[in-house]
Formats: C-alpha cells, sequence, structure tokens
C-alpha cells in the first residue's frame, strides 16, 4: 500500500539497494562501482574496522531531545552525514547527479559534484538551488582546462572545492579490466566546461578528460585551486598524519580521511584507524571527516567520537539511486540520521558534539 | 521411560530448549525473543568474550565438600544464578511469570519480575510465595503510574528494584521490525496498576505503557525510586567505570553490568569485558551482578573470577519456560548449580568465595 | 606388496590412524576416546596453541650428526616422547595396555601404565620386562586399596608414580553422557589389586573403582605415595606456577603440565601457554614435562624449546593402537622421532639439549 | 585476436597460471611444486604476512616520473625482481631454465640458475647471453665436484653464488611422498659437470647428486664457496638476526630472508617478519633479499619499505613457465613491474629508494 511501508533500519535498506542494483545494473557497471583495487584487502577491512571500536555507553542522562544537527564549515546540517563525490551515477540511473543533488537538498545536507559527471555542473545547482554543494575536483594535466571548471563551479554556487589527492594515477581494480562500460543512451561524461559533452552513442570505458589529470600535482597547488576557484579547499584522501599536518600548513579548510572507497591503493590504513592519527595532529585546527565502510548510526558515532566532523558516505547513495532514484536517497540519508538520534540517546548524548574518545575502546590491542 | 532421562549439562540443555522453542514458537515471537539490535555484532560477541578468558585451575586442595551457596544482598541463594528480568514471557508459555517464579523458588534463587509482565506483580507473588523476588522497573513518563507500581511490588514483598538504566529509547532491532507480535488469546500485557490488563483479543506488537518511558531518567532518579519504593535500587544496565562510579555515589545497593541481551546498544563492550572495569571502580563497596552470554559453570566462575557477586541468566530461562515450562527452568538451575559446583572442585577452590582474579587470564592481549 | 609401504610423517599417519578408529570402533568406544569436557573449547585450542610459536631456525651449523636421545629421570630414551597414560585402552584393541608397553619398549621409550586400566600391572609389566615403565596413579578414596597397588606396582618394576592431580571429579563430557560403553567380551576394568577383575559380561560405563577417587588429595599426600610406594612422584596436571612451585616443595621429582587430554577442565589455559610459565618458576629444579595437542617433530621441539624436557602422547598411541596394535604405535613412536630429527637439523640443532627459547617466538603479542 | 589481450594485473595472472598449471601438469609434478613442509603452516601463513602490513600513502607529491629500477649489487634492473632458484623447472615446460633465462634477460632483471636443474649451467648462459645470471649452490658431501661446478659457473659469467643454507637435509614434504616423478623424455637432472646428464629414461625421483649434500656445511663454508668460485657470495634461507649477522662477519655480499617457498622448516618465521629482524640487525652493511609469497606491486613495496633491497618470487614464475613459457614468465615480470609502478605513485614515490619504513604500519600488534 502507498506509504505504508514500515521504517527501516540503514543496514537492512543498504544491503536491500545494493541487492536490487545488482539485479537491475549491467554487471559491468556493477562490478566498476562494487569494485576496489587489488586484492580488495582494503574492500574487505575497512567496514570491520569500524566495528573494532566498541561503543561506552553512558546512561542516566536525559535524552529526551536529541538532535543530530550540526554545522560543518558554516553549513547547517540535519545530520553530519555528506554525500561523497562518486564519478559518472547517471550509469545507474539516467538523473543521475540532479537526483541526488535532489535528495540531499531534501534531506538537508551537502552533494558533493564529481569532476567525473554525467551531467553538467550547472544543470545540477538549478536541479537543487537550496541545497548545499561542494565541487569535487581532479586537476587536467591542462591546467587552463580546470581554471575554467573552477570558474564554473564557483559562478554556480558551490561553496567549496574538494581536491582528490589520492589519484596521482589510477588504480589496477581487477573488476573493471577487460569489461568496457556502456553508457546508456542519452548518458554522457559531462566535462564541466560548458560545451556539448562527449558523445553518447559510443560505448565507452569511463575516462579521463582528454589529456589526462595532472600526477604532479604537489602541495602548493592547494593555493593555486583555493585561488583559481576563490573558494576554500578540503583536502580528500589523506591517510597519515604528516599529510593531515601539511595540509594544514597548505590552508586547506578541511581534510577527508578517505580510502577512496578502496579503489586506490589496496592494503592501505584503514580510514578508522587512519582517522585517530589524522585527528591527533590536526588539533581541531581545521575540520575532519572521514569516509570508508560507514553504514550506520553506530558507524557513524565512532567516527564522531574518534574526532571526525562530518562522515561521508559513497555506495549506499549509489545503490539507492540506483534501486530507487531520489526518493530512495531521501530515505536512507533519513534512515541514517534516525539510527544517528537513537545511537546518540542510547550512548547518552543529546548532540554529535557530545561524543568524544571516551565514548569508545578499541576491540584490539594498540598495533604496532 | 518416565523421569529416565540422563543428566544433562547446561550446554546440551539450553541449545536442545532453544531448537524446542524456535521449532514450537511463531517466528515473530522467536525473533523477539532471539533477536538482538543492529547488526547483532553484540549478540555475536558476547558468548565469545567470556571464552576469551583461560581459567587456571589449581590443583591438590581438599574440595570433597563443594557449595555453590551464596549471599547476596542479605538473601541466600543456593547459586550465584539470578533469573534475569525478561518481558512479555508469556508470549512463550501460558503460565509465564508464575511458571518462571515458581521455578526460581523451587531452585532456591531470585526472580526478576519486569514491568513488561504477561502476568500481574501480585499474581506472581502469590504463585511463588517464599521465593526472593526483585522488580524490574521501567520509569513511566508518567511518574503518578510509575509510583503506584512500585507501592504495590512493595506490598507484594518483592524486596529490590532492579532499575533498568539501558533503555531511554529502544534500539533499532531488525528482526522485530515490521512483523506484529500476536499474543494468544487470554496473554495480556500487564500493567502493574491492579486494573484489567490490555485486551488481549487484540494481536498487537508489544509496546510500553501509555505514554512511554521517560527518556529524561537522571542519576537523582535513584535516589527518587528508593525512595517511592522504600526498598533498595540496583541499576542494571552499567557498561563503564564512569557510571559504576556514580551509581556508588548515588546510593545504588549494587549495579548489573549488561548489555541488555544485545537488544539496546549494538557494538557496546562486552559484559565480560566492562565487567572488569566495573569491578576495578566499584571497588567492593557496593555488590556487582552481569548478565550476557552465561551458559555455563566455567562462564560463571570466569564472572566470579572476575569480582561479580553473582550473574543473571536471560534467554536461557526464557527458551527454558518455551520447552518445558516451570519444570524445565528449575532443571536448567540445577544443571548450572551442578556445572558450578564441578568447575568449582576443578579449579580447587570449595565455594564461590574462594574465586578470585587469578583464576583467569585473558587470552587476548592488554586492549587499547 | 609387504613392507613396501613408503615411509608417512606423524601428522599424516596420526590423521589416517584416526579414521582408522573412528571406522572400526563402537561410536560409544570411539565417543569416549575422541570427546573432550564441556564446550570442547579446550580440545579445539590445544593444538593451534603449539603452532602460534613460531620457529627460529638456525643455518650453517655442522648437523651432519644428529641424535634424539635424552636422558630423563635417569632412564635414556631414544627420543623425549612418553606414551601417557590413558584409560582403558583395551576398549580399542584386545591386547589393550601389553600392546602399548611393548610398543614403548620395542621404540625405546616410557610406557605409562593407568589406573584405569583393561590389564593388571604385572601382567603388562611381563610383556615388556624391559621397558622403563611408570605407574599412572589415582587415589581411591580408600587408601589402603590405594597402598595394596602401590605395593604391587613398586614390585613389578614400575620405577615411578605419575599421580594424576588434576581429576578431583569427573569433568562434564558430552560425548559420555548417556551412552554406555560396551565392554567386548574379555575386556574388564582391572584395579591392580591381583584379584579377579570387573566381570566382563555386563556392558557398563567406565567407572571408578568401588568408592571412588579421592577427592581430598592435598599436597601432603605426594609424600605420602611416594613413601608408601618407595618410588619417586611426578605430579600430572599442573597448569599454573603457583603449582609448580608447590611441587617442587612438596618433593615431586617432575611435573606434567596438562589439560588431561583437554577432558577435565574445559577452557583451562592451553599446554603450550601454560608450559612457558610453569618452566619459568621451576627454573630448572625438576623435570617439566607436558602433553596435550603434540602431533609432530615441530611441536615437540617447540615444547623442548619452552623448557620442557620431553612431552607425552595421548589419542596419537590410542589411535594407533586402535588401528593397527602394537606394530602400529611404535611405527608411529619412529615417525615422531624421524621427524623430530630432521627438525633438530632444521633447527641447526645437533641434540634436544641445544634447543632454547631463542629457537621459537610467538606469533601472537603477550597476554594480558 | 593474437596481442589483442587486455593487459592483467599481477595477482590475476598469477592465479590464471597456477589454474593451468595445476590443470596441464601431471598431479605428482604439480604437488611437487606447489607443496610445502610438514602441516604446510608456513605455506598458509606467508602471504597474509605480507597484507599485515598496512600501506601508509603520502599524497601530492610529484610522481609523473616514476621509474622501477634498481640497482643491486652492481648490476642495473628495471625492478627489484629477481627470478628465485627453482629446482627442476623442465618438469613443467621442456625449455625449463633456458626459458626462464630468456625471459629474465628480456624484462632486465636476474636469473637465478639452480644446481637441480634440468638443464647444464652452460647451456643456460649461451641461452641469455646478455642477461644477468647468479648460480645457486647446494654443496655436495663431495667437495671436490662442487668445486668443479663452481669453475664451470664462473667461466659461464655467473656473477654470483647464491648459496642455499636452510637444507641441511630434506623436510618432510607430504605432498611428495610416495608420488615418484616422471621425467619427461628429453629431460634429465643435470648435474653441471659437463658431463653427460643421468638418463632421462629411467623414471625417478628427483634426488641429489650422488653422495648427496654436506649436512656438515658451517660459516667458514662461505669462504671457501667464495674463493673456490673466485666470486661474491649470497647465503639464502637466513630468518634470525644472529645469523645474518655472521652472514655480514663472513664476508657474504648479501643475505636473502627465505622460508624455501615454505619447504624447508614448517612453523618458521614467516619472511615479512623475519625480513624486518634481519634489516635491523644488517644495519645497512650488506644487501638484503627476500622471497615468499611475494605477489604484486604492494608486497614488493612492502618489502622494501621494510628495508629489503630487492625480492625473489618462486612459483609465480614457475607457473608462468608451465603456462605459458618464456613469453608469459616476461609478461608477468612486466606485470609486476607496473603494478610496483602504480604503488610507489600512489604511494607518493618515485623510486623503490624513496621507500621507508614509515610508509608500513603493522596491523597487528608488536609480537612477543
Amino acid at each position: 500500500m502507498p506509504g505504508a511501508e514500515p521504517p527501516t533500519g540503514p543496514l537492512e535498506r543498504i544491503a536491500r539497494d545494493e541487492a536490487a542494483a545488482r539485479q537491475r545494473l549491467d554487471p559491468a557497471v556493477h562490478g566498476y562501482f562494487a569494485g576496489g583495487a587489488g586484492r580488495e584487502q582494503t574492500l574487505d577491512e575497512v567496514e570491520p574496522q569500524w566495528r573494532a571500536l566498541w561503543l561506552r555507553p553512558r546512561v542516566l542522562r536525559d535524552v529526551r531531545e536529541v538532535s543530530t544537527a550540526v554545522t560543518l564549515l558554516g553549513e547547517t546540517l540535519t545530520a553530519p552525514v555528506v554525500l561523497a563525490p562518486v564519478a559518472a551515477c547517471g550509469l545507474v540511473h539516467p538523473e543521475g547527479e540532479c537526483a541526488a543533488a535532489r535528495a540531499a537538498q531534501a534531506a538537508g545536507t551537502v552533494f558533493c559534484m564529481p569532476t567525473r559527471a554525467t551531467r553538467d555542473l550547472a544543470e545540477v545547482a538549478a536541479a537543487a538551488p537550496t541545497g548545499a554543494r561542494w565541487f569535487q575536483l581532479y586537476v587536467a594535466a591542462d591546467r587552463e582546462l580546470t581554471a575554467r571548471v573552477l570558474a564554473r563551479a564557483a559562478a554556480a554556487g558551490y561553496s567549496r572545492i574538494v581536491l582528490t589527492v589520492d589519484l596521482p594515477v589510477g588504480a589496477w581494480r581487477p573488476r573493471e579490466a577487460g569489461t568496457p562500460l556502456a553508457l546508456a543512451p542519452g548518458i554522457a561524461i559531462a566535462d564541466h566546461l560548458g560545451e556539448p559533452a562527449h558523445p553518447a552513442d559510443a560505448p565507452a570505458r569511463v575516462k579521463p578528460l582528454a589529456g589526462g589529470w595532472d600526477a604532479g600535482l604537489t602541495w602548493s597547488d592547494v593555493a593555486w585551486v583555493a585561488e583559481t576557484a576563490g573558494l576554500p579547499v578540503i583536502v580528500k584522501g589523506i591517510l597519515t598524519g604528516e599529510d593531515a599536518r601539511l595540509a594544514v600548513e597548505h590552508g586547506a579548510e578541511a581534510v577527508v580521511v578517505s580510502n577512496h572507497g578502496a579503489r586506490q591503493l589496496d592494503g592501505a590504513v584503514p580510514a578508522a584507524v587512519a582517522l585517530e592519527e589524522v585527528v591527533g595532529v590536526v588539533g581541531g585546527r581545521i575540520a575532519v571527516l572521514v569516509d570508508g565502510g560507514i553504514r550506520c548510526g553506530a558507524d557513524i558515532a565512532r567516527a564522531l567520537a574518534l574526532g571526525a566532523d562530518a562522515v561521508m558516505i559513497g555506495r549506499p547513495w549509489l545503490w539507492a539511486l540506483a534501486a530507487g532514484g531520489e526518493e530512495e536517497i531521501t530515505a536512507l540519508l533519513e534512515a541514517l540520521r534516525d539510527d544517528l538520534s537513537r545511537t546518540l540517546a542510547l550512548l547518552g548524548c543529546r548532540s554529535p558534539a557530545e561524543l568524544g574518545r571516551e565514548h569508545v575502546r578499541r576491540s584490539t590491542p594498540p598495533l604496532g
């Protein structure tokens, strides 16, 4: 019956959406999004590493009023859950980034528009005009092209540049090898240059801009991006304290601790472990976000307890898009928010700000 | 042949009872009792964490006379094993709490009468008039209702109030979602107000009192409960040393280290780990009980060796009730007592009081 | 062809014998010997705990001549591998203890004659007159009976009393419950009193002497046994440093670190872990043996490297007896000796005496 | 289509080659190469131990130019990946060592010619005249024979002697037991004495030179080998810091940390663990190589980060030889080089020399 669906927790919702996506999508498309790099060690490790943080609940605190809302980089979000940039989501749903941006707007959170999109950045901005939006950037070897993209992003109201730094080269991803991704009719890879997109009629592997990305990017380019865009820069793809320190020193407004969805360096230190190291070095000077394997309110609470200001989710919203479009992404975000709210109450916290390191304890011994 | 059944250890008995319950019960009822919260991480972890405590037996001690009896909060028990409060056990057996209370009386231990019962507290007290009995309390948002329940509990001879503090809100439990529990004819949820119970003819999910529980309960309410009932208060649902200290400071007579049967905060620190922390903070000032995953004499011995004064068992007695009613609960308690007695002898101990921290050694390294 | 069988390593031989035993034996008999106590945690843990000790080989040492021979308590053994006492082995082979004693004699090692035997101690001594033999003792509640047994054992040339101390009461063993062991025609439980054995025609569970064992045994009884027998006493069933110290102080000639084949206290600290603690306390003052899960030359080397003077094997020789009688036990002992010899050479050692703590490294972190 | 094969990562390539080899080879031959010693504990542990080293990537470094080339003992290699000596590879491909040497030459790396070869050392040198080549040595009990072999190796341009020190005796390998290896027509075991090889028409187990190896080899023989050959000596088969120190003191030019392909001492400390210990002791005074379970660029990077100068691969090239001959070995080496190049870039390194201990973090606690 319409609307009669009982409430569903985020874990079951994600599992259901993933199953639906697996059934509906072309296997090459599903494999492209589901797969990881190398032997997929990181893909296997990233979720359990969150569960290795036991929660320490406090009781007999007044939790009649619990709010999951946070202020992140000046924006008020209904919950500290941001839609991670995902390349080419138009491969799983015709409305692609427009649907995801509208869902984020409806749920009161941020959408990260990717460089590797299937819709133009201006079209997406127009689709969700009041939603918070950031622009994820790969820097092209031809810097002029990137400068034009940044100017258009700023003009379209993207408030931050999320500079991805963990893809100087593409990793080896076995599930992508040898299986060309077919773009459905009408789906193309946008280049955000305000020009006609790549022709959609030629099935082709998803591929970078002509000229490729700049494998020579260095820390000084953070300032170049910020100045060129006239926007603050969030550095995404940090896994060490050393690089977190450099991000602070080079003027980043925030960092995202990330394994790139287990799609780049396989065997890298998992996000849940790297987060603690990064937070220790950053010491509150800039914001810290984290992605990789976050699947429920308890995982979000663990990340916040370790010191993250917010989390990003990737595959969960992609599977939701594939399974049910914009509406399902909104429902997923609501389920995560509701689950976080219950988790906070059970931890004795009325808000994310009340979470601290004392709310988690590693179930594993200190690492070497 | 009648009575010809050979003796059965508690592990096999619990497994057999659980299998029988699974077969007999409506799947929704079985799922309600068997399930845990979230991804059931805690449900999976709680039992193995006891086994992670290796036992260190001492030999060549005179163990011709072994007694499992203890004095707990002034009551003499034949063994340090208390029947944990379990909501709505009438769903698995028509005699519900009456049967369980009689079994506890017969076995010489305590029955904890739950707020969420299927029989009135006075009826249960009358069913097992000489048995030790405690009353488990959820505090209603309408305090007047709770005050009336406490007055009736005290009048009916319940000697302690077990205040459950880990359910400020209900957790997400996937196995309960969307499957209404049908109350069999004649089974209703009691409200202990001395009035007719909820009508039993309307199948309905088990649900809280009208008005719901008070999510605003704080430490000062421990004194309110004690004064209102005129009885000592045992605080149930503690998992941290910080809260154990607060329980001592706020006049609790005892605490129960508990994960609420893995039905509340999923991923919380397991009882076997939290117990050691709580015992260290309490330092013998008040009694410490523990529940969660205790299944045999060795588990009881481990808990006592870590410093617990007694353990509670939950699902084991529920499955026994479902499988064989009062008689099977009594048999289970006897099997546990016998198993504890053998375990004590094998450890070189003549009584629970001789168990100490030196009788266990963690098989895992010190935790982070 | 006769004798054409290629050499077989001990691991394959034990696996083959166990499979043959499983096939040939009455399931109740197989279960009696194969099973452990409780949930069989110790049975599962004891073997892997040896493998958790990585071997550290030394190279470029002259190992042209390697000898596995040792002198143990004044007796020269071809290898530091003793046949552990096993109750009632006549259940798996008609020649029972006689066959095992002859095999030990042929292989140049010690046979431990059990109190719970199927042949009289004098008959077994006569069967292997030149073999080293020890007598394993359970002390009866009726000490007079035990004194008579000890006198007969001494007269029959048993050179040591192996006093089992970890069976003050019998543990709960699920595989034994409710399945009476049928003694085959002609097989009886000996009582070593020089009188006719229990009648063999009545199928019955294996059971203790009339009157049962003495659960009141204490450390002072070590001296009583030694004096009564006029023989040195080896205390078997030690798992803690505290008890090892007491054994030294009470005049034991040696201790056996043992879990009683995982048949007594389930969940006890595994032999490989307890051994290190015991060796540390004993400090070379008396001999230390160990049993539990030793299955190949590498396991023997690990035990010796931790400081054991010799190991005992139990189930392996029992399965060999069931599968091939005396001849197969001898072959097993030869396979173990050959495997130990190769292992010593690969470790750069010419004899067991050259093994030290530096030849092993725990693959696990230090325990809590 | 010819040459149309898409690029394949080393992991998939090794898996594919192994499957092909399993299908094509006589089971006894496959078992001989696939199997390990004892219970194959080391065979199971060696690969996962590399994965237990998490990678710590550094970002925003200019990695437009990445080179995998290294200089190792004076030779320039395109990547720090050497073909480990493998006995009797002619059993899997008629061209045997000649094919492997040509592949190494084509790929720009070293081939290690084994003593236990199926082709004469001079024939192999002639097959790949410009390739770097080392000669792996087992020392015969008859030293005169070995002296003749060394003289011929030096004359044929082998630049180093790789002295294998972990085979004073052969280990027990269950998969070899009782299954004679049949040499195909035309395949013989070379003895490198410049005389006709053993007759190939008699199927026979692969066996040592008449007279056997010298189990009495000691550290002073390192100098004897170096002087006799007039070549530097690399000591292969070191697993402890103590032996690494002795290798330095006895004039070895390098050591190879190795478990002998898990074919000698089963249960030995895995290469990834031993490597760190050896590197710490050697302190850069001589070169350190490592083999055992290296299967992809990330594994190579882990070994180099721990301080290895290069790695060896064994079974991977053997399966490649069985599956596709020389060409497939070359392709495998290229795939490894490409994978290492990507891994370096993702770690923020432009060359192997930039890798350091800070690029890895153990996922396990410090070991005991």
